[in-house]
């Protein structure tokens, strides 16, 4: 039996924004990367293991949540039951409008292929820019990338790394992004690893859960048990729950490991203000400055 | 002087979900209904009064908010300062495959036009029908039925509507849409108009405000603000503040009306936890059932 180095799905083809930040998270020397179609694949070759590891795209500081990547949270008990967040890594994202070397100009580019949320991160420029001109939506910027290469007319927005290991790309314009410090945050997923708590004690946990609609006021009793436990709050977001009508699961991520007795005990007392609750997972805080809390 | 019939501005073409949704909120006798591109030129046709109201989707059952509306509602202290929520409307939403009359079966599809929102609604199914085949963006269900009538091999999920209006298209599959009972919402907005408190008191406003990162835990004081005052939330959601890195902007949706005694103390008492705080419009509750409270 040979055994086999650790690998790292990430939303492929090679050179994505998604790729980068595998890069950021893993040793090269010690780890295989798999490209993956979609984030979907991602959490299925985790969860089957055929991956040791996944890097999925969480947020966006100028475009928020990736709600993709939610909905995958969301299905975890029924889908993915044994996958956690084992980790965090923040990227700064940089895009680039790239076209065929057959493009001159801007004014000549007649249809730009992109992620939807690269769309959103770069929404200013192109009403100022490409005003008008048909956004195609494709699964990854480096697919668009691609296509922009053998369309005439066509452009991507995308990393400049594409052009760079792509002779049928040129830049148009570098650093199109709405905000100069665009970063991405990106989950670390694993079915067979879960963190320890760090030394530091800078840890953060994210939750899942929905609230009992007997009871009116139930986020706000939940969201007080958060401080009243010491836990800040770094981030809460909701999805439709799909169980029912305007019924929504939350997302919400603090400061604390799930092993320490205080978020236990604290989870104990969520517990009667919230139903269908999980612990997505624990995790070291990377965040590269102070995190605003809420 | 003619006297000009009021005005209400949509997300065009004709014939699209906002359109319907548009009839649904207005009398077709005693109004004009003015199809617009993009749901930002709705915004700026209401403030610039060449519309008198305007019909904007909010969010969706299953497919959740509608982040590009909750970044208008953003830029409204800045861009939009006339304009306020003054109603909402709910439409059940049955989403079809539509095809030129040209292509024959599911498997000779080789493109789909839809608008994000609806390819987000139909997720499961394209997975399961049409995985793999290259979805394209466009800015507007009606305009991927438009799209699809003249493209062999293209295909657009959008009304059925569409298909009755246009004999270049037909229904390849109709009720598509991922859950049965699929529902949109959509608010009203006027520059002119402000809602009355309704007579059976059963309104509801919609509040933006970004937290102060001086107090831990401000958001879960600002929600014990309703909770104190009796106000049931129905909404909450969050978008980037794009002011400072992981800042949000809070969006809450609760019952009761802002010129009410109770409301107005409320908003003196959420003051002193929030900034930037903004009433965005009161408006008489038209949810079908009960909505949840959270």
């Amino acid at each position: 039996m040979t055994l086999q180095p650790p690998s790292v799905g990430y939303l492929g083809p090679p050179c994505s924004y998604s790729h980068q930040a595998a890069l950021e998270a893993f040793d090269a020397d010690t780890h295989c990367f798999v490209p993956q179609t979609t984030i979907a694949d991602i959490f299925s070759a985790v969860e089957s293991g055929s991956v040791t590891h996944g890097v999925v795209p969480f947020e966006n500081s100028t475009n928020g949540s990736v709600v993709f990547t939610l909905d995958l949270f969301r299905a975890c008990a029924s889908t993915y039951p044994s996958l956690a967040v084992t980790g965090e890594t923040y990227l700064t994202v940089h895009h680039s409008l790239l076209s065929s070397v057959s493009t001159s100009e801007i004014k000549d580019v007649k249809r730009i292929y992109s992620h939807p949320q690269a769309f959103g991160q770069c929404e200013l420029w192109l009403n100022s820019m490409l005003k008008g001109v048909e956004r195609v939506d494709v699964s990854s910027t480096s697919r668009a990338a691609q296509i922009a290469a053998s369309e005439p007319g066509a452009a991507a927005i995308a990393s400049a790394l594409a052009a760079e290991q792509n002779l049928e790309l040129r830049v148009m314009a570098r650093n199109i992004e709405d905000t100069p410090d665009n970063t991405t945050r990106f989950f670390v997923i694993s079915a067979t690893e879960r963190s320890t708590e760090s030394r530091e004690g800078g840890d953060k946990t994210l939750l899942s859960f929905t609230v009992d609609h007997a009871q009116p006021g139930a986020l706000c009793d939940s969201l007080q048990v958060f401080k009243d436990f010491g836990l800040n709050l770094t981030n809460i977001c909701s999805r439709p729950s799909r169980k029912r009508h305007w019924n929504y699961i939350f997302f919400v991520e603090f400061e604390g490991h799930a092993d320490t007795e205080n978020v236990q005990a604290a989870l104990k007392a969520l517990g009667r203000f919230t139903a269908d609750m999980r612990v997505l997972g624990s995790y070291v805080n990377k965040q590269p400055k102070i995190r605003a809390e809420i």
